[in-house]
């Protein structure tokens, strides 16, 4: 390795990331170097991008990552998620963030909510840490963070968005219970939506519809295992009256509602079974409160859940998922385009242009 | 037995209940029938008695009760819940509700929304099934019912409330997840916000919050194992603040919200600690919608949960925490006096003049 290493910072929405050069980090116990090779843009980094959302500056964006394990401490035992130890030029991904495993949060199971969290992609650049984002040739991992070795057989396209969109589905899954033989409805059918028709499918939902306001991408979500596709133009009572006939009047078993959209989250609550749950995933952004109405959901014995991020088992039911489900739904198409590690900005300015599901940046 | 038995009909809120003969049912495979000796007045029967609640009518009220096993069909083997065989003379609670078990709802877990749901106290009285209500001398016991044998040890008065205000409360529990080692909040303190806080003690809860606006409710609250009890009289701000301190800021792990009402609700909401889960238990009666923010439970990876009622495992679970728990909270005074069958209508008009957790009715 060189001397110094670069990685593409972001100081502020409309000024351009710029190339910066960094000291390779001094290693402590517990911590390891990766080598880059994939990052995908999320959703999240576009809405930083677009300035609507804050993030600590300056930064390096991007945590939907994958590379080799370039560097560790002497004498450090690296291990996976599942114990296995690890070497120099394994192929990993891993957390979206370290957790530190003492604090409050992380022994109650919701170590995403770590006091002490060190988050990829939204860290501001630090003397000690400085790389800590995707769109840079290294990231230096934090103590805490869950590593997952990943099978060569897993395509680029499939595994790079694994520890952010598959990773969080997998969590609305975990919180939602087991969805076999029932009918799973999903809101909304971005990158998260359609994993998670993919998931209810693979789980053995005996229905799954999803919904969208985009006729293209349901279109798509009958190849990730859609049973039932309804186009969201009218009201709610129009969709309410859809899922009354297809399910005989019985409603969602299990709910997922990706797009955060208020009106969305009321339509959820209507279309929910008795002892059905409901899982709130989009709403990360601001929008209208919502009305609710307790003797409602006391009669309907319904549960409703908010999740945001994931605990480490997520990552690894999410990976597992992808290697034994990517052939048969579409995952590799949902990266429509790679972009060079030099030319993120033209990749972000892509993205947006064609809202693609997801636009990658290669660093081989 | 003699060829006709009695009950107390209710026919309408303001007309004192009256005594009618019945001829004693022809029992079918699966029906039982039971010599009551027992039965405690719910809330539910107040609120029907005094015309804030409809009930099918005529019928016969109460569906707290706890008898003697007096006749079943011959040939029959009838089991309780555990599945140890039941003879005539054992001394039994059953399950609110009996229940098919073939349905869409009792397949899916929620047999207390059975779409053949047969509730006790609560049918109007037929000519096949004159005999379902706890104000008589004896119960017809449909299929579907789940039986509990009672020891001998547990006293009326504990045992009376067993199949309504325990189980209820050990439903809220199961699903509202392990509690041991947490804080939390039980938001009123009537029959079943004693029984939670008992109930929460029990189980290892570290911190057990009682909340009520009556402040004798408050003392009783910590004979039944509240570590803190908070007096509702100001704003929910108040409140807030002085579960933060308590709390260091962390706030409840697990609230059970017993109360009903929507500024209590609102409060419950704004006192769960993050990854916490509220069980709304008391809104069974109408009261204003109330808004929620759908980007606060997302980032809170909050767990909202309705509980109506419950299911077979709950009233087993209660009867088990009744009699490992009746010794150390003081549940047998919270019936507070005992009427014969005859004088019902004294029984409510005095449960309704002192308030009382429970007054019972003897039928021996």
């Amino acid at each position: 390795m060189s001397n110094s290493t670069f990685g593409m910072v972001f100081t502020k929405s409309g000024v351009p990331m710029d190339r910066q050069e960094f000291n390779f980090p001094d290693l402590k116990q517990g911590e390891l170097l990766v080598k880059i090779k994939y990052a995908t843009i999320c959703g999240s980094d576009l809405h930083t991008y677009q300035g609507f959302r804050q993030t600590p500056v300056p930064t390096i964006l991007g945590h939907e990552i994958i590379g080799e394990i370039a560097e560790f401490p002497t004498g450090d035992v690296l291990q996976d998620y599942y114990g296995n130890n690890l070497k120099l030029g394994d192929r990993i991904t891993w957390s979206i963030a370290a957790s530190c495993g003492e604090c409050h949060y992380c022994k109650i199971g919701v170590s995403q909510k770590c006091v002490n969290l060190f988050k990829y992609g939204h860290e501001k650049i630090s003397d000690e840490h400085p790389l800590s984002g995707g769109y840079a040739e290294y990231c230096h991992l934090a103590k805490g963070t869950t590593i997952v070795k990943i099978s060569d057989q897993l395509p680029n396209k499939v595994i790079g968005p694994a520890n952010c969109a598959t990773a969080t589905t997998a969590a609305a899954f975990r919180v939602g219970g087991d969805c076999a033989g029932k009918v799973v409805i999903i809101q909304g059918s971005g990158m998260l939506g359609l994993t998670a028709c993919a998931m209810a499918s693979s789980l053995g939902a005996r229905k799954v519809i999803a919904l969208d306001i985009d006729k293209d991408r349901l279109v798509l979500a009958s190849k990730f295992g859609a049973t039932e596709t309804i186009l969201i133009e009218g009201d709610n009572a129009d969709v309410i009256n859809k899922i009354k006939n297809i399910t005989d009047a019985y409603m969602g078993d299990l709910i997922i509602e990706m797009s955060g959209i208020s009106k969305s989250v009321e339509l959820g609550l209507n279309l929910l079974s008795i002892g059905g749950h409901i899982v709130f995933v989009g709403s990360v952004f601001t929008q209208p409160d919502v009305q609710i109405n307790p003797e409602s959901i006391v009669r309907g014995v319904f549960n409703i859940h908010g999740m945001h991020n994931y605990i480490p088992e997520d990552l690894a039911t999410g990976i597992t998922f992808l290697e034994n489900n990517h052939k048969i739904y579409p995952f590799e198409k949902l990266v429509s385009s790679e972009f060079q590690l030099q030319d993120v900005e033209a990749a972000f300015q892509h993205s947006i242009a064609t809202k693609a599901f997801r636009v990658a940046i290669k660093t081989d």
